[in-house]
């Protein structure tokens, strides 16, 4: 059936000529994440690349005409899909350019570079390249590969969907990080066409809900301002063509919470070993916060990318610790006197914590001039032991402050 | 040709016995550690139970009788070995008894009694809970499960090499992280068998380099004291069978520095989407590094755990963040008058630094009276933006303290 130029031959055709460039993930079992039915993690975040992105953008140029490689390709993207670009162009001999907003972390640019592509840096937002980049494609006659809203990208994105079918008999429902909607519509497209009876559920950031409320107004919703640390499904323009499959094929559109992302981001790395960023971790935390009706079933979470910043990486790990009682903050007012720096830290140590920073104060304007206050972060195996710490300090009859 | 007690067959058959319980899993190539070799990643971090160590356990468990089963198992571990044993023993329907040192991580202790066994915690070190082990092993008649000096545990190891072979044709070399011997035994051994050609690497951490010393001098040497994060394989003692294996088998034995495991963590994760432990990451420190003589050459990397504590993996990053230019600290000394704060913070923001600490400190011994300091945490893009901002800083008259 022919669904907006998107058929199963294409998406057959894809899988044929992605076995060239693109690995088959592995489909890995998770106990951690399974607890009333049984989870499976399609590991994307381990594709080349680092994302899904590459099989749309591969397919899609193996898909142009020699005179339209001949002209080369334009694409705009803060992240993933230029990398998958970079790759896929480099692979068939094509050139690209790719205009990234200047505010992408130069761990991407860098990547992008080292994947053949000329990078373009344009000031301002991902909305400013992108015109650049239609610009562009109009002076130079190149081709412009969109991230999400064409036939042959959604292909090439759905061939996951023919390797889950492969990898695991019973499937009963697949869960789907949803941007501007390519995976999703390419992937669910297939699955029914094959299997109708499997469910297929998409999620999204709550701060950037562009297709969720698309799909309950039943009509295509564009949004003013995005804000979520899930940058790779931050679109404020959801795709036409995919609202039309996305309304058609899938069963449920969800949320999850910045929170609930970074909790699953931490988990997977714990549990599992495996590095998503935001928008990859978004399947995982829906069916970790049980938003969608799954007991008993056979589940697969699409792990859609790992190309998470570093910094950010190391914010989420310093939140996670926090929130699970293996780090915390501990501030003491203390008489100006000497030998207290040793009672505080000899009670620490007795319990077990351990101390990775002090930060000492003489003067507070707000405090009595004879007192100072300490403030220790300190490492701690959970709640029990820093409960334990904390009641140890007001034994010796310290004042902690909170 | 049996060495040791061990036999190619005894591989085949825990190859067979091993499909029950632990993956097969991916050989993933990595173009970022490939530089003038191919190099191809064998990701037993992503094994159940976060590392290799189920194989051996499991295997030896199969071997007991069922007398020997109904006694139960002891083990001693301060980690991988305890999972691997502890999910053996479950899917056998043994009970399993493990010692650990008191010392362990929470998440660790944790894991082990979640996959079924009953956890002792003994004071004191691994040598402690070692010794309350084989106690109590004599006291309860329980089999007591070596985590490598056994021929049935190095079998169950060796199947990994097996894997390898089928998984990627023209193997040249393969590199394997090496604590008391008992996975480079069994793979050397069993690859050695098949493929005499293919050269076998061991690697340690150079602050626990037992098994290099025992290869370097020839006979068994124990070390009175190892210091590494890579607690998977700070080994004082080697095995006596194992030792005889590997100097019959294995071609070098290395070392790599405790800068260079961090660094390899590192890259793994931003590059390869993986999280690797100390010990699981020492075969790619070697390679990335340039240990051993491999261009042009098939490389396989070992990595064979990724059981990390998240404290530990958040000071690696951190100090990957800071050695790569993407974290600095800058001191500034300022007069103590209104307006120095705003000063800074606009010359950091105007170079695109984020500030993700403040440190204000009015009063300082050493200082002029009429002087305070300022110290800021700063999130960078690179070394040239970190020299951009200190440059920006001394134009408007800051002193700058290193």
């Amino acid at each position: 059936m022919n669904v907006k130029g998107l058929t199963l031959d294409k998406v057959y055709q894809a899988a044929y000529v992605l076995k060239e460039v693109a690995r088959k993930t592995d489909l890995i079992y998770s106990p951690h994440l399974s607890g009333r039915n049984q989870v499976y993690l399609k590991t994307e975040n381990l594709q080349a690349t680092g994302s899904f992105k590459l099989r749309g953008a591969y397919f899609k140029i193996s898909q142009l005409s020699d005179e339209q490689k001949k002209a080369g390709i334009v694409a705009c993207s803060a992240g993933n899909h230029a990398q998958g670009v970079a790759l896929g162009a480099t692979n068939a001999g094509v050139k690209s350019i790719i205009c990234m907003p200047d505010i992408a972390p130069i761990s991407k640019v860098e990547a992008t570079k080292a994947l053949g592509a000329e990078v373009r840096l344009v000031k301002g937002t991902y909305d400013d390249a992108y015109n650049y980049a239609v610009e562009l494609q109009k002076e130079t006659g190149a081709t412009l590969i969109h991230p999400f809203n064409d036939p042959d990208v959604m292909a090439g994105q759905g061939t996951i969907g023919l390797e889950i079918l492969e990898q695991l008999d019973d499937v009963d429902a697949i869960v789907v990080p949803v941007g501007g909607g390519g995976l999703i519509a390419g992937l669910a497209y297939a699955v029914k066409q094959l299997k109708p009876d499997i469910k297929v559920y998409g999620v999204q950031a709550h701060e950037a809900a562009s297709m969720v409320e698309s799909y309950r107004q039943d009509k295509l919703v564009n949004l003013e301002r995005v804000s979520t640390f899930a940058d790779g499904i931050a679109v404020k323009n959801p795709g036409d063509l995919t609202f039309s499959i996305i309304n058609e094929y899938v069963d449920d559109m969800l949320e999850v919470t910045e929170d609930q992302i970074a909790a699953a981001i931490l988990k997977l790395i714990e549990k599992q070993k495996l590095i998503t960023e935001g928008a990859g971790a978004v399947a995982a935390a829906a069916v970790m916060f049980d938003k969608i009706p799954l007991e008993g079933k056979n589940v697969v979470c699409l792990l859609s990318g790992g190309n998470i910043d570093v910094n950010i990486l190391s914010r989420v790990i310093t939140r996670g610790l926090i929130t699970s009682g293996r780090l915390t903050t501990i501030v003491v007012t203390l008489e100006d006197k000497p030998g207290q720096l040793v009672d505080v830290s000899t009670a620490i140590a007795e319990c077990g914590g351990n101390v990775v920073s002090v930060h000492y104060e003489g003067s507070d304007a707000n405090m009595a001039i004879s007192s100072c206050f300490l403030r220790l972060n300190v490492e701690t195996k959970d709640f029990e032991q820093i409960e334990q710490i904390r009641r140890t300090l007001k034994d010796k009859g310290l004042t902690l402050i909170d």
